[in-house]
């Protein structure tokens, strides 16, 4: 049974009409009496199917359904903008494992040209994918992405801890600044977690990201691609903090 | 610089004359005098291209390279067999993270028809991702894909720990039986994590690997893709037993 999220206005009239209609009746095969799940940001609600159509599905709320699905901490994701699809791999897997925003960041090293025209449909695809992974993996909420940036524009003020995923720090077998920071982790932090492009991390971009606050961090001894360092970095965070 | 894996005659005799030679000289755009990394899987050897063509390079073996990439347990991924190109996902990424061998298991739920004919070259393509993820990553050795199983043709026995990913642990809130497995792992230790594929697992199956002595463990509160959850075992592993 998975979560659908809806505006708060449909969710007290009971209906879905958007693209979730189609997903509950033909995709998914729901019939009437089906319960499914619906919610918005803040709160989810187990209810069941009234009616349904490809257009318009309508529910009634049978109860608030409590439980946490998120994690304890707001980790944003500093992706240098990678090749092809893979931004879309990094929020789909980033969101079922916990991430909370997500900014495509354009680096030295990005092989990628901001095309302002492009910039807006981007931004729709990328939030429709947060909202999907969302949906499937039970999140309480959808992690946003607000913007596409050059590194220089990020103000990371606020933040309390700062990752700095580096494989110049693998190769030379610094093994202890990742599970240091992800150790001392409280909840309610805002961590910041930042990875480069394929090609990598310009010296100069870790001199200006280490004047601000940023540790650079191997995670360990592997060299892993750009869209794998996400996983290990928030799969690592749930399980010290989530798992007992 | 990544490693090359070649045979030990070929090794000895300092020529690589496989599609690598291919990926140094027109891939990598390497030039004679440049460095690279040659060995089998158990060494590692820095070297020096002394001539290149695509369809061979020669070099003279530096030194040695020590430094250990391996994880300290082997860790063997049953991967219930997914749709799609997914499964070369989790060889590929899964080799990063460094897993030591993947069985494709065929379960109840696997929409895959195993047609023998196609065996043979899927376990070729299976293997060859295994071995670019490897060099790519720095391992030391090449994961294996060695055969692709139905569920109840595996013999479970050797494995010291058996972890079994299940989403329904994660509904209901179990969060402490992978920690506990993974916090007692001992180096050297064998190790079986096993995957469901989309659709999960059946419950016959539950009890079944449930009888061989696998653990159902939630891998946190979310509900992963099957892709998704190896991805979160293996970095788990790496941090706990790797990092400092």
């Amino acid at each position: 049974m998975q979560k659908y999220f809806i505006e708060q206005d449909k969710l007290k009239a009971g209906i879905i009409d958007t693209d979730d209609a189609f997903h509950i009746t033909t995709v998914m095969r729901s019939k009437i009496g089906d319960q499914i799940l619906v919610g918005d940001n803040s709160k989810t609600y187990l209810a069941e199917i009234k009616s349904l159509s490809n257009t318009l599905v309508t529910f009634e709320i049978i109860e608030e359904r409590t439980g946490n699905y998120e994690m304890p901490v707001f980790v944003t994701i500093f992706q240098g903008y990678p090749k092809g699809d893979k931004l879309e791999d990094v929020i789909k897997h980033g969101t079922e494992l916990g991430a909370s925003e997500f900014i495509p960041t354009i680096m030295k090293r990005s092989v990628f040209k901001l095309e302002p025209k492009k910039k807006a449909s981007k931004l729709e695809r990328f939030n429709k994918i947060a909202k999907e992974a969302a949906e499937q993996s039970f999140r309480t909420i959808i992690p946003s992405v607000p913007d596409i940036k050059y590194l220089k524009e990020i103000n990371f003020d606020g933040y309390d801890v700062k990752i700095l995923c580096y494989e110049e720090s693998a190769k030379q077998g610094e093994a202890s600044n990742f599970k240091a920071a992800v150790k001392n982790l409280k909840k309610g932090d805002k961590v910041a977690v930042l990875i480069g492009p394929e090609g990598g991390i310009d010296d100069s971009e870790v001199e200006y990201l280490e004047s601000k606050g940023f540790v650079p961090c191997a995670l360990g001894p592997r060299i892993l691609r750009t869209e794998t360092a996400i996983f290990y970095a928030l799969s690592t965070i749930s399980y010290e903090m989530e798992l007992k």
